[in-house]
């Protein structure tokens, strides 16, 4: 089975998203194709790359993971593939890939230069599919990515792609806000567990101090808490109450978190 | 061949349904998996389950359908599979399986407990993901209901899942108003027979009396009937004309419609 | 492999595309379905045949394209397989099937007939799911058109469905205004072959003149020029301004387009 998934800031009112499933199943007509979604803001590709990180964990072994949010398309921003110890993703070099693949260990980012495996007339405006379809299709039948391109040793890895961690803190990222006024960061549990931060810890944030929790429900109500979202990031909450709101944090804000246990 | 439906209150913004989707395809990579609709508005048991008694009818036979509006998800509401006469049936004992499953003839209704039909850690908020894709997709492997679960005997019939007929009359409830303003009960074709009426028959609301027939404009307008819409329930409509409102019905309405002839 | 493709204007919150796939897959397992779209605006004939054209190019030989924008679905208006030198079209004649059918060049065009390619009980109001998806599905089993129907000579090609050509113009009609305010044509590349323009050549629509160029870019900020857009057809733009506003052009309108060198 060659599972590929899709996901894009096309929408569905358009046929853009079907022109690229049409290009995958004329190269490989046994793919299995997966929309993640198409409905991310135009552009928004620190949303799209929460999204991608949010959903690839729970696709099998060997999934291509193909996504475009790309306000640079026909720029000189590079399409790339990156290899990671468990998939395969494909999109451009803006960040967007980076944020899953870290999740999973990158083992090489390879730049797609080989004509071979696009299709003969690249458009200018839509990369996703005259050139990442094409690709996407080819690495779902085996074709090795190293094939398809050449090793690229620079490229895009934004801030909030990965946290930092150092002895006892955590430098890191607000990613979404979601509807409840959750503050989703770029945090995951090993940065957690590298800064000795356990379920129990205190933590603090600026002069915030809270404990590292299971469930919204473990603290009384307007209590803040933090916790493993089921999205597999760290999200700083308030038991029914908005936390966001509270701590005055918009998407983007760059945060440190640190234990104090 | 095996196909699993899908239908849910979780839009296509988020990446909720593709998780499911993820977890049912490394389960069984050979499931057909087919969206029914993602877009019930949030918490409507009542809409999701005509949703989903609409469009069964036209499914194969083995069909494994997974539905999840779940208000009370993370609560004591048991997680179910209804196997019926034709189908399997996978969600929430909160009566959105049951107006599907009736018209096929409920055999047994099971509880599901057994842990290693589900994902390992499931979480209080997304059973969709965490425990009704799984058991869906080993049910579409072959694995029957009774390995998954105990026969439960008390599950949720809410007074929407069938109507109930005795001589002469039924008593029945306004499952949904469609945007015509026509009034779909949850009386199926085989309720009328059994209380007598036939094509042609003059039935009884209130009192309003009008003709069992087969079309719309087979009245004259503005003039009310009966028919069985293409959902497969019983409707008061009213030719050209807005039904719901001259009757003054909405949603969840108990009627009494009886046979006059 | 047997590919399905589904247009519509029926949109994701009912369940009737399910409807559609489910009696698709009852008859063959097999299909592999694919959704353009179903956001077209209700019973926009011209939109769905624009989407159904851009698309249809980018799928392999064999496609079975079922579309259905059908504001007189029960009325005498005949149910269609049309068979193109690549593909399949299945669909109301009412223009919606020729667009992406004239651009593959037309073998015959069959009127449906035959009931046992049909669901039993066909309703008057939904011929999507009770005949035209059983007819695509058993096309792409290999049933062949002629036996599902009967040659039909007079069908509906409205003045959108192709552009006619004369000795140094063409005259033909806007499909589509983009959200960019570019103006979608329905001439095709060939058209413009056969009236005798190549890129580069100067164009004349009224009293506007402008050059036949590849992107956007080739002229300067908000000079007009024409260019042949991803969908595959001709398009009049004014580079980073709205050419519609400023040509005051609306869809539906008859323009002659001709070729000054």
């Amino acid at each position: 089975m060659a599972i590929i998934t899709l996901l894009s800031d096309f929408g569905l009112k358009d046929t853009y998203v079907a022109e690229m499933k049409a290009v995958i199943l004329s190269i490989n007509p046994n793919a299995v194709i997966v929309d993640l979604t198409h409905e991310i803001p135009k552009y928004d590709i620190r949303l799209g790359a929460f999204a991608l990180a949010s959903a690839a964990p729970y696709f099998p072994r060997n999934t291509v993971h193909l996504a475009v949010v790309d306000p640079s398309v026909g720029s000189k921003r590079k399409p790339i593939v990156v290899e990671t110890k468990k998939n395969m993703y494909v999109g451009p070099d803006n960040g967007l890939l980076m944020l899953a693949a870290e999740t999973e260990e990158v083992n090489e980012v390879f730049e797609i230069t080989q004509k071979r495996f696009m299709r003969k007339d690249v458009s200018n405006t839509f990369h996703g599919r005259d050139l990442f379809s094409p690709v996407a299709a080819y690495l779902s039948k085996g074709v090795q990515a190293k094939e398809i391109g050449k090793p690229l040793k620079m490229y895009s890895k934004p801030s909030f792609s990965s946290a930092s961690t150092e002895d006892g803190f955590v430098d890191c990222e607000v990613l979404h806000i979601d509807s409840f006024g959750n503050v989703i960061t770029n945090v995951r549990r090993e940065d957690l567990f590298a800064i000795g931060a356990r379920l129990g810890s205190r933590l603090r944030l600026g002069n915030r101090r809270f404990t590292f929790l299971q469930t919204y429900s473990d603290v009384a109500r307007r209590s803040f808490l933090g916790l493993i979202g089921s999205h597999g990031f760290f999200e700083i909450a308030s038991n029914q109450h908005n936390a966001a709101r509270l701590l005055h944090l918009k998407t983007g804000k760059k945060l440190r978190l640190s234990v104090t246990n």
